[in-house]
């Protein structure tokens, strides 16, 4: 189907689904979630085409098992689905009101966006999520994911407009473009007639990409070169403790930590007891040179360190003297993702949320938690770490715009 | 001075100045205010060139009107500031707070976005406006007027910047670039690693011009292709005194009415009274061949029309059957600023409240009063007519981001 098509068949769904109760939105989740269950077996029958060819291709370990589909996986989707049912709609909220002062009342409530773009690598089970937010969120989405999952994909978009279509549903609320083509995601990236955003989820590269390509604004996503800044006044087991889980709990995801920033004044004492905890996870450490004092055997960091996102069991550390210094040295390097500082310190509490420039900025937790799910909210769709519309955890709201509707009596301006 | 250093020295600025307080914010502003009064004869002077050569490039009527300052716009300019001074301050307001199931404190607050980038046409009161609301918000703000106003607009900021240096304020929060040069503008649509928005202030034409060229994200402003519907329940009356309101009040400006639909039912006896009363304006009517039975002696409404933005006396006028046939037509044609329908039908007005697909919908009122000062903000730096981060009138608020301070107590994510 030709593109120019696909995105006029989206805004005629996305002005049905805009308009649809929540209980409507809601069955027609639960609906999808049915068919994805009743049609499991012709979905791992297509999985299994993208499994066979990726093993032809030389793909394996953890690119392998993330096109994998199975029962347990289909069923988790299904459960996804309904779970998004069963979260509040946030279309029709009023956000604000008020009365001016001609005496007009003035509401600005929730809209939908109205087509979203989702553009994104791998895992087929994208294709459900984000099928399932936009819907309820009452957005059409048109998606296009990597070639690798093409004909699980091409089936779960297939499966899910198959529910739409049977139960008098916009089926083409939920599109996916069948041509792995890159000229057609070129295309899509410039659709700006039919697409009001476009979100990209995949590596920090790809994401990059599409923000330089596109001409439908992007909300970037997912890039985390996250810091953790130790200072002399931490409880330092409480420190150890949360190192760990930010760098070891799931180190591939943009929340893990990347970066250790310490104190000068504890260096000595507090380094050692780092590399023995991560020893454990068989980190690999990198550091500065007065890094390289305290624990000699570790490499030495490079500039590049600074900004690399490692995604995997490597941490570089910086020891700095000042809290002004630790903060210059992240604001410089981070991704504006999720940054924290570990204190006992009322003022470096303070100093460090205030002047810190990032998404989400934490006092003594770990990193990983800047989640939509963590946040409360239910749902994620992406990290935003731009500043524009979205920034952090972006859940339905998220999907979101707004209008005015002001209401009064035959008022004319003066 | 190299935009790559304008941008770099906005950004140290934007760092300086998203930590004022209000007071201190408040204390620039009022004197940026005092020294544009101190300084009014250079800045005269300065105007005066521009003057000369406009009036040598036969620049004339409106267009030089616009360009002309006087002792009394200076004045105008310097309250401006003061009264953004005596605006609420949007930086560091919680938006929202609430504690997670994992017990750690969330707060969403407001930040400013960092440095503008306000790009514009002919008016250099713009110059002051943008800078003093960009300063209130926290914001660092590069200008590039239009070359018409280069002298101007070089010699008020220079005044602004004064103050500030001489105050040991930021100096680069103010910025304006100084090269005629479209390269130079094209650069600064490019400047992504300095500039977290752009804001094109100007003619419709000029705003696509800017969305086109732009990575730097754009918040589109001001084009309205504003209908009016009016139904057969409405109070004709009060339907004609809007009417006129939206039409003849203030032509040039994008919230001013440019097209009229009025239902078939009530066209015979309606549409006598509309043309009588936009007579007196000499407004030029157009219509469709419905319109035309009832009015014969009006220009046939051309296809073009329907799309047109006027901002002049001229009125296209469309008659439907039905409500669902004028919104159909509205949001076919319109450029989702402001939209109204004038009736006494509950059931019409809800419908079309919620259909519209429009930053503003109104019932039985004037479309005139999209504007951030009527709707109470206080400010406005434009009116967005897109869906992502702001959509209607642009006050402070919208020029602000948020981040999240999220505070524990050791927790590490299970």
């Amino acid at each position: 189907m030709d593109l120019n098509q696909m995105g006029q068949a989206a805004k005629s769904a996305a002005t049905v689904l805009g308009q649809l109760s929540t209980i409507e939105k809601n069955r027609a989740l639960n609906l999808m979630a049915d068919e994805l269950q009743n049609k499991a077996s012709e979905i791992l029958a297509a999985n299994k085409i993208d499994i066979d060819s990726a093993e032809e291709n030389g793909i394996e370990g953890v690119m392998l098992d993330r096109l994998k589909l199975d029962n347990e996986i289909i069923d988790a989707m299904a459960d996804g689905l309904r779970q998004v049912s069963s979260l509040a709609d946030p279309i029709g909220e009023e956000i604000k009101g008020w009365v001016t002062e001609d005496g007009l009342n003035i509401s600005q409530v929730r809209v939908p966006l109205g087509v979203l773009g989702m553009i994104f690598e791998a895992r087929p089970n994208v294709t459900v999520d984000a099928a399932g937010l936009a819907f309820k969120s009452g957005n059409a989405v048109i998606l296009r994911g990597g070639k690798e999952a093409l004909h699980s994909n091409i089936e779960l978009a297939k499966v899910l407009r198959t529910a739409l279509k049977e139960n008098d549903f916009p089926v083409d609320a939920v599109q996916m473009i069948d041509n792995p083509d890159h000229a057609i995601a070129n295309q899509l990236m410039n659709l700006t007639e039919y697409i009001d955003v476009l979100i990209p989820r995949g590596s920090a590269k790809f994401i990059q990409m599409v923000v330089k390509n596109s001409t439908v604004p992007v909300i970037e996503t997912g890039a985390g070169n996250c810091h953790i800044y130790v200072d002399e006044t931490a409880d330092l087991k409480q420190a150890v403790d949360i190192i760990v889980n930010a760098k070891t709990q799931r180190p591939s995801v943009c929340n893990a930590m990347e970066k250790l920033v310490v104190q000068r004044s504890i260096a000595d004492k507090f380094l050692p007891m780092v590399e023995e905890a991560l020893h454990a996870y068989n980190v690999e450490l990198r550091g500065d040179a007065a890094t390289k004092e305290v624990l000699p055997d570790i490499k030495l960091a490079t500039e590049e360190d600074w900004s690399t996102e490692y995604n995997d069991f490597i941490m570089a550390i910086k020891v700095v003297d000042t809290l002004d210094e630790a903060i210059s040295h992240i604001n410089k390097y981070n991704t504006k993702h999720s940054e924290a500082i570990i204190t006992k310190s009322y003022d470096a509490s303070q100093k460090f949320t205030k002047e810190i420039d990032a998404a989400v900025v934490y006092v003594n937790a770990s990193t990983r938690f800047t989640d939509g799910f963590k946040f409360g909210f239910g749902a994620e769709i992406g990290i935003s770490t731009q500043k524009l519309h979205a920034r952090g955890p972006m859940g339905l709201n998220e999907l979101t715009s707004t209008k005015y509707i002001v209401r009064g009596e035959g008022q004319a301006r003066k």
